[in-house]
């Protein structure tokens, strides 16, 4: 499949990497191409910038938002949640129309420091609020419950026996998606409904951050046990 | 231990029932003790009303709000989420100083039908309003993410393999809470940290209240994987 993954931080690389080991044609979406292929500094957590980071992995292009996303079948949205709104305007209502709009962003709000507040909650999400401003795209939250890593490579947890959601309105999108991440390696896909179930994936947000914070590694998953 | 559980319904009486199997000193509290004792129509879940409850479990006593919590050494917050504060005011700020109180409700609002919202939420919690009403007392929250049956016997699911969380200010009140969670036979007890934790476990309903719809049944509970 072309896909687009609109993000170049390290949920746009694990989730582009993953997608173009399983034989996908990937792109990565970003605002200026140019410098972004200039962006070689190892970062503060050991990883290379993501110049350095496309040049390990040749087969991912990198195109504008705008391009990425109007070349693409199905788009990952891996920005983060205060920046989706405006990078998918970016990439364009025409670009997105018709296609699978996988979104992995979280609505986290860091401006007051640790731990960080969700922007919006309980009563709307962020999946639907890019759902309503992209109407004839079709929004699937899924994979925002857990770090990059465990995105990309559920394996290396527990040989992947944890679980991951589903939510969206639009049943052939969600299916497409569910395939996507069993092919990736998630054993335990639950379609939780329509976007309106996002809200409570997305307000797992802050025990996860706790979690993370008491058991000092972002590598833990939910399994929902029945 | 002698043990006040405030509220009758199902969640008062599922970890009162199990406490007293343990050999605590249990009372139930209630706002008219004799009113309560007349309520024994079955529900429309098929569960008996609390008065035949009471009779069937003639160890466990009954008193109002302030006398259950005058005699004991811990006590349980089994109420409703919005109907905790009222209830705690009525079992009294002198009753509950120095005391333990393992706070097991959620900030549910369902005025608006289903799915139900939260009252409160992302900075502020239940546990931290009550805990800010009662300084004297040391409230742990624990056991609210999960439905009254699993709270009482974990052992039915999975022989026990998920987790429940315990968050609160004092390291003593939760070590106390720790051990009972223990011997009802809950395997992974996870300490997040201060009361501001709580939080996040009460922001895990919307998903859990979703899951519940998607599964069928309240039989269900969160594991952490790490």
């Amino acid at each position: 499949m072309r896909i687009a993954v609109l993000g170049t931080g390290m949920v746009g690389q694990a989730v582009a990497a993953r997608l173009d080991q399983l034989g996908h044609d990937v792109t990565l979406g970003t605002r200026e191409p140019d410098e972004t292929r200039t962006r070689t500094a190892t970062d503060r957590m050991g990883n290379p910038g993501v110049g350095t980071w496309l040049e390990q992995h040749p087969s991912i292009g990198l195109a504008t938002f705008a391009a990425a996303a109007g070349a693409a079948e199905l788009v990952v949205n891996a920005t983060n949640g205060s920046a989706s709104l405006e990078v998918l305007d970016q990439a364009g209502a025409d670009n997105l129309a018709g296609k699978v709009l996988v979104d992995i962003a979280n609505p986290l709000d860091f401006s007051q420091g640790f731990p960080p507040t969700l922007f919006v909650k309980d009563t709307d999400s962020l999946g639907e609020q890019i759902q309503r401003a992209f109407p004839d795209t079709r929004v699937v939250k899924t994979l925002n419950t857990m770090n990059a890593s465990l995105m990309a490579h559920p394996e290396t947890l527990a040989g992947g026996d944890h679980s991951v959601f589903v939510s969206g309105n639009d049943e052939v999108a969600k299916k497409t998606v569910a395939e996507l991440l069993t092919s990736i390696g998630h054993t335990d896909v639950i379609d939780l409904g329509d976007l309106s179930t996002a809200r409570g994936t997305e307000m797992l947000l802050p025990v996860w951050v706790r979690l993370m914070n008491k058991l000092g590694t972002p590598s833990f998953n939910f399994k929902i046990v029945r």
